[in-house]
């Protein structure tokens, strides 16, 4: 009989669970540990041999007899510290850490390489599609210089819902809580720290360029209100949070995160609820598009589970395994920062009803060097304000926020600016 | 300096000419020589020597020094011999050719394994878009049991501009003639022959089943009205030319190409025009779609590149290389006939307006087991017929075809029969 190649798993929740009962298909590898917070808690897997548990995840990573560690508990620490020392130990390393590939890959990849072992982590970014993989193989004679992505389905799901149901960021907040799609504190997805933590880690393998996440621009979508969801499906356009990177000629990388109008005739405007979506472009393949499920037990399997086959597939073949999957991307990419941007923009003004107020809030543009795309009156209330909507051509950030700084001066409100895609 | 890597190149048309200008930018891989049908073709190629020309393609898979042989000019006959030849000279082959995989692949993947050599495709099938390494590699983990896909762009375009100008299928294919996007016979496309090649050999990894070109059921898009068109839209589809494939529990494998209404709700339904579009389901990864350019010069030389890529970084660190990528595919799948499977039905009858023709043709499908979804009865013509469409459920083709039959021999004009995706 030939020998089973030996897994270790640290976190059996829902991903490691998931990836349990699939690598159970697989008769040449057999999980021989798992660590666990609480080994006392009732589990119902099949297959499951309790005496693999323990507590101590260093048992995992210090076993001798395993030969990939996957990491499936998330979060910096102690994560980091339990990946270093399997590495060190000789293992490679299958990870769904977004957080800590985000923050401290660089140093993870360089241990890696120190030993000569892979970190492979396609569960990270966008759940079960394949994309982390494909990037850096069959798609490695290509430059792409542009990602726009859907990558966290908490906000895809919410935005999602005020669109379909006409209901308020607050209202679908709370259903998202019960229904589990949102968490008790729901900052990580709302606010986009976990689009941010994702977007860092493609943009640098895509662009070949290390993007920090502290470079990252922010912003999340508590703002968006269902007027303005409303307004943008009327404009032919729905509302995203997009995580984004492009990178120039020169090597100048602008990653972002931010609720985003996406034109109903782009595929990324019709990808709803949970599921996620990654665009590419680039040269020589054009533009391509990945969709699938972002999150889930089995989904995420699928990406575990496949990277731990990869290596498998490799051990014992050669002593440099998986070469197109090492990471080289260490040279730090030259950031432009959001205020150097130039983007087109989506205004909703309350605006003092008073004759001409149109007419001022075109000139304070045109004063600022921003052409108008269109500008809407939508009705005048009862307390003799006006709605109005604006998008804008091409039109640089310092401009646009010198111009809404003048807009507001004039005694009007804007409620919302948002970004327009391009 | 350390050595290249030597490519030589079977074809330097549209495909050849990308790939040549895309593997400028590896300095690691050198294109020795070029196999092209007339050496003294004036050719505007950038950095191109034409000393590396040769008209006799044995030129290029018998030279000693080159390490991947990449085939780009398609059809049986010399492809087939000189594969087989590169292969028997110790070279790994990169391949675009859909139809020699179709009917030949088991072969050509047998003489490979022979000689420990590799022959890839990523190209092959829906050109740009990563699929066949993410399917082999990345996904390795599930099992896939269903694909709908849209991979021949020549006949998605003329769908998708019936559509949206209304126009016939006539006038359309004249007008794709004219631009490029169809041949002079443009049978191979129009009658679904090019997407049977592809789902072919789609199905068979997908699979994990040799799926044989002559057991695939095939309908091209000849047939289809603009009539058809607008009542497909009514009732909340789109027709595309789908290449499907399912395989149940018990391995029994069913692989069409023919027209399907694609519900609107759907990502396949709002691919347009040459973009190709391959939905997978299975588990644990759920469903998948990937998107993109399906044809032309530089998508294909993604593709082609992407494979070569692969080759090259593992050469020479192994004496197996790319064992994910090898075929191991060679069993037969058990097919199961068009007559014996299920579907629903779109049907377009041109009724004799009598009273109760409705509910004649109602009793019709009732007494072959056929419920109805929905029957509409357009408009009454000048010349006293009626123009019927029919949405069924799920139903047995063999009851459909009987059906029909006793539609057409109660006086009734059966226009159009197209599956409806389920």
């Amino acid at each position: 009989m030939e020998k089973k190649i030996k897994i270790g798993l640290i976190g059996l929740g829902t991903v490691g669970s998931g990836v349990f009962k699939t690598l159970k298909n697989f008769d040449y590898v057999e999980v021989v540990k798992i660590a666990v917070r609480n080994i006392n808690k009732p589990r119902n897997i099949e297959g499951l041999d309790n005496s693999i548990l323990t507590d101590n995840p260093y048992d995992v990573v210090n076993d001798p007899e395993i030969d990939i560690v996957a990491e499936l508990v998330g979060g910096l620490d102690p994560a980091f510290d339990l990946i270093k020392t399997a590495i060190e130990n000789g293992k490679h390393i299958v990870t769904a850490n977004k957080e800590l590939l985000a923050k401290r890959g660089e140093e993870l990849f360089a241990i890696a390489e120190k030993h000569n072992k892979v970190v492979l982590y396609e569960a990270a970014i966008a759940g079960g599609i394949p994309l982390i993989m494909p990037i850096k193989t069959i798609l490695a004679g290509n430059k792409i210089n542009k990602i726009e992505a859907i990558v966290n389905g908490t906000t895809n799901y919410i935005l999602t819902k005020m669109d379909v149901d006409g209901a308020s960021y607050e209202d679908v907040l709370k259903e998202a809580q019960e229904l589990g799609y949102a968490e008790a504190d729901p900052t990580g997805d709302v606010e986009g720290f976990d689009a941010a933590y994702k977007i860092a880690t493609l943009a640098t393998i895509t662009f070949h360029k290390r993007i920090k996440i502290e470079n990252i621009y922010r912003e999340g979508i508590t703002k968006i209100r269902s007027a303005d969801m409303k307004a943008a499906n009327d404009l032919g356009y729905k509302i995203k949070l997009i995580a984004s990177g492009k990178i120039d000629e020169e090597g100048n990388a602008d990653v972002r995160v931010h609720p985003m109008l996406v034109s109903k005739k782009t595929t990324l405007a019709h990808i709803d609820y949970v599921t996620n979506a990654v665009h590419l472009s680039g040269h020589p393949v054009g533009s391509i598009t990945l969709s699938g499920p972002g999150a889930g037990e089995f989904p995420t399997a699928s990406s575990v589970v496949g990277d731990i086959l990869a290596i498998c597939a490799e051990l014992g073949k050669s002593d440099y395994i998986l070469p197109m999957m090492r990471c080289k991307d260490n040279c730090d990419a030259k950031m432009i920062d959001i205020s150097q941007t130039e983007n087109k923009y989506y205004l909703s003004i309350t605006a003092r009803n008073n004759m001409g107020v149109i007419g001022k809030i075109g000139t304070i543009c045109a004063e600022n060097g921003i052409s108008l795309a269109s500008i809407v009156q939508k009705r005048i209330s009862d307390d003799n304000t006006a709605e109005i909507t604006v998008i804008t051509e091409i039109a640089s950030e310092a401009s646009m926020q010198n111009a809404i700084k003048l807009i507001e001066q004039d005694g009007n409100k804007v409620n919302s600016l948002i970004r327009v895609q391009v």
